[in-house]
């Protein structure tokens, strides 16, 4: 079991969602536990349990990063959850810890996220998710992804090319 | 020193900034000292240098809330540091703390706690900061000023029509 | 208002406690506030609310840095709140902003914030509190007070021959 | 991989310390891991390398809760490095994800985490650890281990009869 050499891939998305955003998130989690890489998610509903219910029928491993003071409150599909009880402040733990993180679709918590991992240089992939334009008009450092093959194949394109930066 | 009764109305914008948006961020805090309100900000340079600045020389009061371990980080102009050691999660105390934000300008670290007031239900006031799109495309929260004066009235409003849930 | 120059004492205590706590709680309060510094404390009820208390008695400011996510759990005479939502994880935070603290009585709460503090040297005034023993047996660099105005008066002290490395 | 099912072991203790307290933290980490158990630690040198590597020697799995903001400073027994960025407040968030800690020997880090994991009700066991005297010198509820399979076998007892409330 050699988890020190698996990639970490977050995957950002809200807690409630439609079938077919829960439907585009399991397929990502499939994707990412198929790849060998570890799921790093919030740990609760909507696309974070859809992402970790993926990873595990592929056999993968998910870690849910839980906002409140128990474990119970993790989805059914997270392995190891990791109870913080801070609250939204957790969300900069999730893309501390991801070595890149996949943002689908997105309500104002994936928004920080996307803006923390923007913040402390964890690459971005957007599948479906904010359109943001900064105040001077530049453009984003983020890939923007058409479906979940896609989305995971450029997460781990990433990866491999912040070498230098990876975080073991 | 009726401090309790005070308002408080966090200046959130980027550490570096250019001279026009550190003018306006100076506007901004010299209005928000003047109308007795108490300035919470990150507590650091650009942005939140200039509106302590501001807050100071209407003889008003700041609140400086540091990312790193030691006091002395934080800009001449803060009256009261909060030394967190918590890197970009103090950004959530931030807009926890604050009654209502002005989001001036802005980078990542401003993006995000734009994202996480909208998330704790902390108004949003938003002065030529970020244009955010949701993947629904539904119309945001935020209260778009044109100027200081605009801005700091718009945020004093916020706070009395949110006197139902007003943060004492 | 010279705030910035004003050094913060931090009060830790227990959020229940007896009346003879309470009393002696407020009496630190009191002295902190008339000596001019800034009161630092959980904000919460007990040892909390008491030394808060005590420093608007004395018309001094106190802060109060709440573990939860809404002001309105400040104790009635904090004068401002700082609202976290890190639960005991605020613990860390009480005790950087703090140049001294004192810690009267105390429970398991108490406890981590002396410890805290002695790992992030932040001096510590014991007052009735904990009596603890290294694994290694050594002395602790904790100063033991028998009343309200030794304590004040020790960690006014400490704050002083700190002065290389005080938090301004 | 039935990680869910497994107990989440913590072992808390100082990044420095003499080659016989290494050596008894890797024999508990040994023990953990031989148990099927997770070992969660705080990812740095000392007891918190020395577990893990008995961890990985008795093919376990080790999770590092990391204070600072790179999964580099993880020592090379740590299989999933979670990144906070939050210094000593991360000690909380060490506590809260184990169902039981056990503490050996100790500097202030591991006091604070002895207090933090008395206050959030998880069961603590100590293995040459702090000597711990309340202000009303009641007794605490601390198990006291004398060698690494006491210290093992009761935290693993800690966890079956604390069953009602455990964190899944």
């Amino acid at each position: 079991m050699e988890f020190r050499l698996k990639p970490r891939i977050g995957v950002m998305g809200p807690a409630l969602c439609l079938p077919d955003v829960y439907g585009l998130a399991r397929e990502v989690g499939f994707l990412i536990g198929k790849k060998g890489a570890i799921l790093i998610c919030g740990g609760k509903g909507g696309v974070m349990e859809a992402s970790a219910r993926g990873a595990r029928e592929a056999g993968g491993i998910s870690i849910g990063i839980l906002p409140g003071a128990s474990a119970e409150e993790a989805n059914p599909f997270i392995d190891i959850p990791i109870v913080t009880d801070l609250g939204n402040a957790r969300n900069a733990i999730n893309v501390l810890t991801s070595q890149v993180i996949i943002a689908i679709h997105g309500s104002y918590g994936t928004l920080s996220e996307i803006a923390l991992a923007l913040k402390c240089h964890t690459p971005v992939v957007g599948l479906g998710t904010w359109d943001l334009t900064p105040p001077g008009g530049e453009e984003l450092p983020i890939t923007y992804a058409r479906n979940a093959e896609e989305a995971v194949t450029a997460a781990l394109n990433l990866i491999a090319t912040h070498a230098g930066n990876v975080r073991i």
